[in-house]
């Protein structure tokens, strides 16, 4: 286990008067122990104890070859993994339970634990998994580096005739050929009116000359995700079209420079909020300003007007406002990803902002 | 919603003594709505009680065009979908929950309802699903009918020096070809080496003359999945593949032969198992003998030596023995869908399975 995070946990665990915890999403098992294990309906668990009696429960068909570094309970698809689990949990104490565990086990460790507490644990993981570590920040750092890469290669396709969904082959394409395998999310590929609805589904509508094009994208290097949105104009830009950039830019600008401790996840959201308000598309831009990413392109810690949390350094997260104007077929987003640091935050994604026109070049 | 369908549940639940329960699994969802609606990390509940007073949690995200037959309850971002939902629900009474809900809404749920018994409801919906109506079937049978005709065209490309990866894209491809956008699972398609490593990992191995092949392949047809294995051999078949080929062959036919109402589920496997083991290869056979498909490719109703359910009509299931000799580099596996009918089973898939050698032609 990576001794560090798992005494943050511990730490954590104890401030927040819960002795004991079940942790079963993979993201944050491999997050304290290193390893990938993805048991599909089956029981993974991994039980740590603010005495120090950690217990992991695997089932025998994901044999571990290195040493976890936390004893095994193995069972088989014929033995009951819960009550394995259940002789090492001490009853009569509170327990946290991680948020995503399937009811059929948290029911049957209920039957077998009369005398337990059982609440919602999952806040303490996430909040130390807000925090990254020196090493997370340096993957984060270069997966954003390719990701920057990804994107310069990616913008002349735009203007070569594709359709969405084949310039979004094409962003896959252009991911493995430096070396990353998986996307973050499915990428966003889209054209004028598919532009100006953030719920648009790929499909096989073609650029043409004037379109804004939105390009949302981001792969996974080294296990951590990177994500970063540029809007780009297929021939010529309009004034009308600059003046809703200039606002989501500036609106990134004002999310960006409130990203720092001390302020709240909110203020950012309502940075870049307040400004597009001001300048009368309030009610077009109909998302948060960003999430947290890490391990997972969505992470806890939203930025959102109702995060109250204190930001804290060493947090990532997006700063994504839009404007989507589907009468006119003009949808703009600029999302970068940030690192907080002492006193303000370190832009990850260097891609200009600047107003790009992509030539046509079929 | 689907009255018959949701009828079967009622009564289910009243001879289960559950008067009320939680159904939160979208495929179970859309059995008895008719309707997908996938809520990533959102709630998703569909509230059924015998006394008839049903409710379906939706976000807002998810706006419905269509009737569901069934009141919605509405909530957004901002508000506790689970608390609307508990309004609704009787405290005091047993409620039957969905075995994969998230425990987040499991635990907030008990907070709000103190005096209620929490069960797992899960084996209700799973056990009405099992038995598939006569929409199902004729789905379940064109979907199998596809596959036929697809392992037809895909049997050729095993012998033109593609690599695993490349025949699996090919699988994929055809699909498309077909109509069929999805498949129901990752194809295997799996020579030699990797054909006897029933948990190898497609990789960018090449088939060579005298190689068997193993084809696992299925798809989704308007939503309903299939599911065919084939073994074929390269250039020539050797004494010895035969040899393993027959046996399975039989065991697939006994297998078959043993599903029928009446008997258990666990007679369908122990009829493929005991002839596997009797001619001495026992230890080879490393997997439960099918699994139940329908909506999903795997669903509730295992055939397996632990599952003592007594078979019904209209239950479909897979029967698929299979021989791994990884020392020789020999796999076999021969799977068919079939359906229970009064007395005996249909066998979905009509593909042969006759010694296929495929002539190699690069």
């Amino acid at each position: 286990m990576n001794e560090s995070r798992v005494n943050r946990v511990l730490k954590s665990m104890e401030e927040n008067g819960i002795p004991q915890v079940i942790i079963s999403d993979p993201n944050a098992i491999f997050y304290l122990t290193g390893k990938w294990i993805i048991p599909g309906e089956r029981l993974l668990a991994l039980y740590l104890n603010t005495n120090g009696n950690h217990k992991i429960v695997i089932n025998e068909l994901f044999p571990q070859e290195e040493d976890l570094g936390v004893d095994i309970l193995w069972y088989n698809d014929i033995q009951d993994g819960v009550e394995i689990l259940s002789k090492y949990v001490e009853d009569g104490e509170i327990i946290g339970i991680d948020k995503t565990w399937p009811s059929k086990f948290l029911l049957r460790l209920q039957e077998l634990l009369t005398n337990s507490k059982f609440v919602n644990g999952s806040h303490i993981v996430d909040h130390v998994r807000m925090i990254k570590d020196e090493e997370e920040k340096e993957l984060l750092r270069e997966s954003s580096r390719i990701n920057d890469k990804v994107m310069e290669e990616l913008i002349p396709w735009a203007g070569k005739g594709l359709t969405e969904k084949e310039l979004n082959a094409k962003v896959r394409e252009i991911y493995k050929s430096h070396g990353i395998e998986e996307v973050s999310f499915d990428p966003i590929t889209a054209y004028a009116k598919g532009a100006a609805d953030p719920h648009h589904v790929t499909d096989d509508t073609k650029g043409k000359y004037g379109d804004c094009v939105i390009l949302d994208i981001g792969g996974f290097y080294k296990n951590y995700a990177s994500d970063m949105t540029r809007t780009v104009f297929l021939g010529e830009v309009s004034e009308r079209q600059k003046e809703i950039y200039n606002i989501v830019l500036e609106a990134n600008l004002r999310g960006i420079a409130a990203a720092k401790p001390g302020n709240r996840m909110c203020d950012v959201d309502l940075a870049a909020r307040n400004y597009i308000e001001e300048k009368g598309y309030g009610k077009y831009f109909t998302h948060r300003t960003g999430h947290s990413t890490g391990l997972e392109d969505h992470e806890f810690g939203d930025v959102s007007s109702v995060n109250k949390d204190i930001i804290k350094p060493g947090q990532c997260f997006s700063v994504e406002p839009g404007i989507y104007l589907p009468e006119e077929g003009i949808g703009v987003r600029i999302e970068d990803l940030v690192i907080t640091t002492e006193d303000g935050c370190e832009v990850l994604n260097k891609f200009t902002k600047d107003i790009i026109v992509v030539p046509e070049s079929r």
